[in-house]
C-alpha cells in the first residue's frame, strides 16, 4: 500500500500555504472543505468556511523533497536557533513556526531563548519544515520506525515514515539496528519534511559487531559526525546513566528496559568506568552545536513497569539530566529530556513537576506513559491515556506506542493506529491546557453532526477513511449509505435524538 | 463465532470458587496458571503462584443459567439491599460481593446503607451474580447491546452479551429499540450472570408506534412492570429533564443528544406539560422498591460535544437528579446517576465533584467522557482517556464506547475492543485511586516480562489471544515464535535490554 495519494485518505482536503515576511517562508496547512448547511428542501441555508489544520505531511509523499531551507542556512553564520533567539533574532524558522502555530513570533523566540522550547532542525536537513517542541505550543507526537536485526527493508522504512507523517506524526525517530543503517537513514532524511531523531549508540554498537566491550568514544564520535552530516535533527544520548545508578536499577522489578541505558550500564560494569557519554559530554556538545542538532537526553533508567515508577534510579538520572541540560545550554545547544515509560496515573504529575524543576523547564518528551502493565495488544490506548494526562500537565511531545508494543515490530496498520491514538491524546491535552482555538475543529465537527452533514463529519475527524468505512460497514444488509441520511443505524430514524432536536427547535 | 469455549481466549485460566459462610455462597474467580521461572539450563528456579482475577463470565457461556440466588430471595421479605443494609443486615449478596472484592462485608453494608454504592439485582433475576457499583470498590464497566430498527437478531444479541461478559463487562445494557424487544430481553436475562439494565422508555415508545404524542404514564407503567417481572436489574429513567431545561438545551451547539432526553423534551413541548417521569416519580419508586431494581437516573441533557460540557442545561438537570435521589432513597430504592458524554479533560473533575455534591455521593455512572469530538472510528480510545480520569476522580462505573460510536451499531470485534479499552481505563483508575492489591497482576506480568515467560505475559494481560496473535504476526518471515525465546523482534537479540539486564545481574 503506497501512501502517495493523500487524497485517498483525506478526500476533501487541499494543501494550502500561508506566506510570511519573505516569499520563501511558505507555511503548509491542510484545508478541509465543508458542505453547505441545507434547508429541509435542499436549498442552501449557510455557507460553512473551510477548516485549516496543522499539516505534517510535507510538499509531496512521492520522491525526494526540495531543500526548503537552503537559503536560510546559507544566509547566516553557524549559530543555533538557541543562540539566535538569545541574540534577539527571529529566524525564518521561528517565523515559519509562528505562522504554523498561530502565535506571535516573539513568543517563539522567547521560549527558545529560555530553553523552554526547541526547534530540532539540523543545518544539513534543509528539506525539513520547521516545527517547535515546547509546552506553550501544540503538543507534538513522534513515531518510531526502523528495522531490527530481524526484518524490514529500506523502502519499507521510507514508506513507514511517509505513512506516519501522513497521519500526523510531528517527528520520526529512525531506531534501526539491523542492516544498512546508513543507507536507510539517508533515504529517510532525503524524503522527510519533519525532524528525524536517532539513537547514535545503536549504529556505534552495530559497527563493533554488537560487542559492548568494543564500544569506544572514537567509534561513537565518528558515528555522531556521520549522522550529523546526513542531517539528523535530534540525537537521543543516554549520558545520564551513571555508575552510581546501576545498583539502584538492580533493585528494581524490571531493571533497565531502555536499550541505550542497558548497553551503557553493561559497558560501565564491564569496564569499571564512568559512562563515556557523560565524561565526553562537552565534546558531544561541540559537535551538536556545529550542526544545530537538538539533544534529546535519553532516560536510560525509565521505569519498565508500574512497580519501578518514580523510583530512586529514575529520579537520580533525572537530576543528572538537569546538570547536562545546563552544560548543553552553555554550549548553545537546544535540549529536551526524555521520559517514561510505565507510570500509574496518580504518579504522572509528580514526574512531570520534577522534570520541570530538575531540568529547568527544558521540554519533556515521553513514551506514553503507560498507565498499566496489562495491556499488550492495546498498548497504544494505554499510552494515549497517560500521554493525554502528561501532555495536559506540561509534556511537550509524546512518543507514540503501537498495538505491537512489548510484542514485536509494528506493521503499517499498527503505525496508523499508534499515530492516530496519540493525535487524540495530544489534542485532548491541547484542549485541556487551553491552546488558543484548539476547540474550533471540534466545534465544526459537532455542528456537522448536528446538521447531518455526514461527509463533513468524516473529513473533519482524524481518520476520514476509517470513519467512512465503519459507517458503510454498519449499514443494515441491502441498504447503502447516503450522505443525505438524517439518522444512523445506532438508533434508527425514530429514535434519532438529532432528528427530534430539529423538530423541537422548528416548533419553538 | 461462538464464545462458548472460553479456553480459546483464556487458555491457561480455570474458573475457581471461594465459598462463603454458607455453601451456596460460591464466588467465582478466574485463576491464571503461571509457568515456573527457569534457570538458564532449563531447571526450575522458582514456582510462581497462580494469579486470581475478578471474573464476570458466569457459570457457563452455553445455555441458560441456574437460579443461583433463588434461596436467598425466598428466605427474606420484600426488602431492598438498601433497606437490609440500613437495618444492619449483611445479605448473602453483600457477603458474596465482599469475597469478590476482597473487602470486609461490613464495608459493603455500610456503603450500600449510605447510598454510596448500589447492588443492582432484581428479585426476578436469580441467575445474576451479585456485584457492587461504588467508588470504594473496583471501577466497573458496562457494555451496551441491543438491536435497532435497522438490524440484528435475538441470537446475535445474546451472543453479544456473552461476548461482552467474556471480555470482562460487569453489567450489560439492552438498548433494543427494534423488533422482538420483549423476547430479546427474556433471552438475554435467562443467560446473563451480570446485572442487566434497560431504558424502559424505548419499549414504551415502541408500543405506541414511535409516536411521542401517544406516550402515556399508563403505557410506561405497564412497561416498567413487564420488564421488572422479567428481571431487569436497573432502569435508566430520564426523570430529571424538566420543562424549564428545554430552553437551556435549545441554546446549545448540539441540543439534546440523549435519546431518552430528546423523547421526553419533545413530549413536554408537544403537551405543554411537565415530564411525567418526574411527576410520577414516587409511583415509579414504589414499583422499583418492590423488585429491588436500582435507579439509574438518566442524564437526558448530557453534553454531546465539548462546547456543551458542564453547561446550565447539564448542571440544571444534575440538581434535579439529586432531589430525585433523595426521594428514591426515602422509598428504599438504590440509586445511581448517569453522566456524560463529551467533556474536555480539564472539566472532568468539576463534573465529578458537582455530581458527588448535588447527588449526595450516589454512585456516578458515565459514558466516557469523550475528551475530543474528532475521534470517530477511535472513540473507544477517546472514551478510555476520559473514563480513566473520571474513574480516578470517583466515578463508579464506565459505560463503554466502541469504535463504531457516532457511526453505527457495533459488531462483535467492536464490542471486544470497546470492553477491553474500558477494562484498561477502569484498571488504570483502580491503580490511581489505590484499590488494595490492584497492582498485583501488573507486578506478575512485569516479572514474567523480565524473565521471558512469554506465555505468562499473554495469559496475564487483558486479551491473551490477541497478544499471542500479534506476537506471531510480528515474527520475521520463516521464523516461528517459541515460548522459550529470550528476546523479541522489537529489538532483536543483541539489543534486548532484558537479556543485557540478566547479564548485568549475573555479573554483579
Amino acid at each position: 500500500m503506497k501512501t502517495a495519494n493523500a487524497k485517498k485518505f483525506f478526500p476533501h482536503s487541499t494543501k494550502v500555504y500561508t506566506t510570511g515576511s519573505r516569499p520563501d517562508i511558505r507555511v503548509p496547512f491542510r484545508e478541509i472543505e465543508l458542505a453547505h448547511t441545507l434547508n429541509e428542501d435542499g436549498s442552501q441555508k449557510n455557507f460553512n468556511a473551510p477548516v485549516r489544520v496543522y499539516d505534517t505531511s510535507g510538499p509531496t509523499l512521492d520522491g525526494p523533497l526540495p531543500a526548503l531551507r537552503a537559503d536560510w542556512i546559507a544566509e547566516r553564520a553557524h549559530a543555533t536557533q538557541l543562540e539566535l533567539a538569545r541574540a534577539g533574532a527571529i529566524s525564518p524558522e521561528m517565523e515559519f513556526i509562528a505562522i504554523r502555530e498561530s502565535v506571535d513570533p516573539e513568543l517563539v523566540r522567547a521560549e527558545v531563548a529560555a530553553g523552554r522550547a526547541v526547534i530540532p532542525i539540523n543545518r544539513c536537513h534543509p528539506e525539513c519544515e520547521p516545527m517547535i517542541i515546547g509546552r506553550k505550543f501544540r503538543t507534538k507526537i513522534n513515531a518510531n520506525i526502523g528495522n531490527s536485526a530481524l526484518g524490514s527493508s529500506i523502502d519499507e522504512e521510507v514508506e513507514k515514515m511517509r505513512w506516519a507523517i501522513l497521519w500526523g506524526s510531528d517527528t520520526v525517530m529512525d531506531l534501526s539496528t539491523g542492516k544498512n543503517i546508513h543507507e536507510t537513514r539517508e533515504a529517510i532524511l532525503r524524503h522527510c519534511p519533519t525532524p528525524i531523531g536517532t539513537v547514535p549508540l545503536y549504529q556505534a554498537l552495530q559497527k563493533v559487531g554488537g560487542d559492548v566491550d568494543e564500544l569506544t568514544w572514537d567509534i561513537y564520535r565518528e558515528t555522531l559526525i556521520e549522522q550529523a552530516e546526513q542531517g539528523v535533527d535530534y540525537f537521543t544520548i543516554h549520558a545520564g546513566v551513571l555508575k552510581e545508578h546501576v545498583p539502584l536499577a538492580n533493585k528494581r522489578l524490571m531493571g533497565i528496559v531502555s536499550r541505550g541505558g542497558s548497553i551503557m550500564a553493561q559497558w560501565m560494569q564491564n569496564k569499571g568506568k564512568e559512562n563515556f557519554l557523560y565524561t565526553r559530554f562537552p565534546e558531544i556538545c561541540e559537535i551538536l552545536q556545529k550542526y544545530d542538532i537538538t539533544f534529546s537526553l535519553g532516560d536510560g533508567l525509565r521505569p519498565g513497569c508500574l512497580a519501578d515508577a518514580n523510583d530512586a534510579a529514575q529520579f537520580g538520572e533525572l537530576t543528572t539530566l538537569g546538570q547536562l541540560t545546563k552544560t548543553a545550554w552553555e554550549h548553545g545547544c537546544q535540549t529536551m529530556i526524555e521520559g517514561p515509560g510505565h507510570v500509574p496515573m496518580h504518579k504522572i504529575k509528580e514526574n512531570m513537576d520534577k522534570q520541570l524543576e530538575d531540568c529547568f523547564e527544558a521540554p519533556f518528551y515521553t513514551l506514553g506513559p503507560l498507565v498499566t502493565d496489562l495491556a499488550a495488544g492495546y498498548d497504544h490506548m494505554n499510552s494515549a491515556i497517560g500521554g493525554a494526562l502528561i501532555g495536559w500537565y506540561g509534556c511537550s511531545m509524546l512518543c507514540y506506542v503501537t498495538p505491537k508494543e512489548h510484542l514485536g515490530l509494528p506493521n503499517k496498520e499498527d503505525v496508523r493506529e499508534g499515530v492516530v491514538s496519540h493525535k487524540i491524546a495530544a489534542h485532548a491535552a491541547d484542549l485541556a491546557k487551553g491552546i488558543l482555538n484548539a476547540q474550533d475543529r471540534d466545534d465544526a465537527i459537532s455542528l456537522a453532526r448536528f446538521e447531518f452533514r455526514w461527509e463533513d463529519q468524516f473529513n473533519l475527524c482524524f481518520d476520514p477513511e476509517k470513519a467512512l468505512r465503519f459507517r458503510k460497514e454498519s449499514m443494515p444488509p441491502g441498504e447503502e449509505f447516503e450522505v443525505a441520511q438524517r439518522y444512523c443505524s445506532m438508533c434508527g430514524e425514530k429514535f434519532c435524538s438529532m432528528r427530534i432536536n430539529h423538530e423541537i427547535r422548528n416548533q419553538s
